[in-house]
């Protein structure tokens, strides 16, 4: 996600340390000690303006949740929400979600969101996709033992490339949905802004739940 | 698929043997002796009214196709079609599909298609699904090393357990597409009586190619 330049975004970041984190690399292994109270740690790859972490985070007070986003003025939108509510279960960070294996010590996570990632649609474009291989090899570290990667995307092509790709890595899927919005398990789905505005326009949402079957905390 | 009983179907099959088998145990390891020539060998399990094999069969002589329907009323049809064509590297099969372990032997199959197979929609009802473990197994086992399982079906809930259950059992996906005829992979397509009348209303048709990565041939 792309918004304007923000003038005001790099230095309402920087004055909130306690809230977003810049250098996410200082905080691997340690992630808890930034929360209120050590929970089960979920973290969303992509953030966006946020709508779907906040909304997790206030639905399930019992787990501490991590944005991620890249852009300055898009997590600092973020951050301005966080301000306001101050939820004491969600943490932020700006930063390349590309590296998320030196952000997280093995095990650390206990499961991962990837909502509406760019599609990067070209054959050429392909690794950049955060699906590709050597991102699913990242998610399987940072995962514990039966740790879970939930997907959601509208883009046809991502979804067909994400699922022969998860499969071919050696996944173990949980639940394949090809019209989220249509099927029974709608109740307990948190919308990110996107998926509101493109579902109602009648858009279809894929949706795959997976997990790695010997992820490395479990080979210790 | 079902239609009304037909008095003569039964007869019709009866009197031409060398064209459609009603005992396909007998043939279990000699399947190429019913051919012209040796070919690598494809089957269709529910083959419906047959316009898909037959097409195959048409498009690809230099592979051997055997087209399987349960129902009497349905596979004379076919079998009618044939009687006109007499393609040699076409033969039929009345009998249930869901026996196909016993019919082929291990690794006498280069490939198997199920197009819109019954989806078996209640949850009770899943293990009669073509894509049910039991089957699978079946599939694994008649398949040579490499060999492809192909399928096709307009229907979301039977796709997603496909994915899931072909996925559980350890298959490599090749190909998952979610909307066939909007892909570029369209032109090689066969289209069933079923699909070229339901895609032309509109209704997605799903398709995924898959094979067994440590099949039996394989190990032995």
């Amino acid at each position: 996600m792309r918004l304007r330049n923000k003038p005001w975004a790099k230095p309402l970041i920087e004055a909130n340390p306690e809230f977003i984190a810049t250098d996410p690399k200082k905080y691997r292994g340690v992630w808890q000690d930034r929360f209120n109270k050590k929970a089960p740690l979920y973290i969303e790859i992509g953030m966006g303006k946020g709508q779907f972490i906040i909304e997790m985070a206030q639905k399930y007070p019992a787990r501490n949740f991590i944005g991620i986003e890249l852009q300055t003025s898009v997590a600092a939108v973020v951050l301005k929400k966080q301000l306001e509510l101050k939820l004491k279960n969600l943490q932020l960070v700006c930063a390349n979600g590309s590296g998320v294996s030196e952000y997280f010590e093995t095990g650390e996570v206990t499961g991962i969101y990837l909502n509406f990632s760019d599609p990067w649609p070209k054959k050429r474009q392909a690794k950049r996709r955060l699906t590709y291989p050597s991102f699913l090899k990242q998610y399987q570290t940072i995962l514990r033992e039966e740790g879970r990667l939930e997907f959601k995307t509208d883009n046809r092509g991502l979804f067909e490339y994400s699922v022969k790709s998860m499969n071919n890595f050696g996944m173990t899927f949980d639940n394949v949905l090809l019209d989220l919005h249509q099927s029974e398990e709608t109740e307990d789905n948190i919308m990110t802004e996107y998926e509101e505005k493109f579902s109602k326009r009648g858009q279809v949402i894929y949706k795959l739940e997976a997990h790695f079957k010997g992820n490395e905390s479990q080979t210790l």
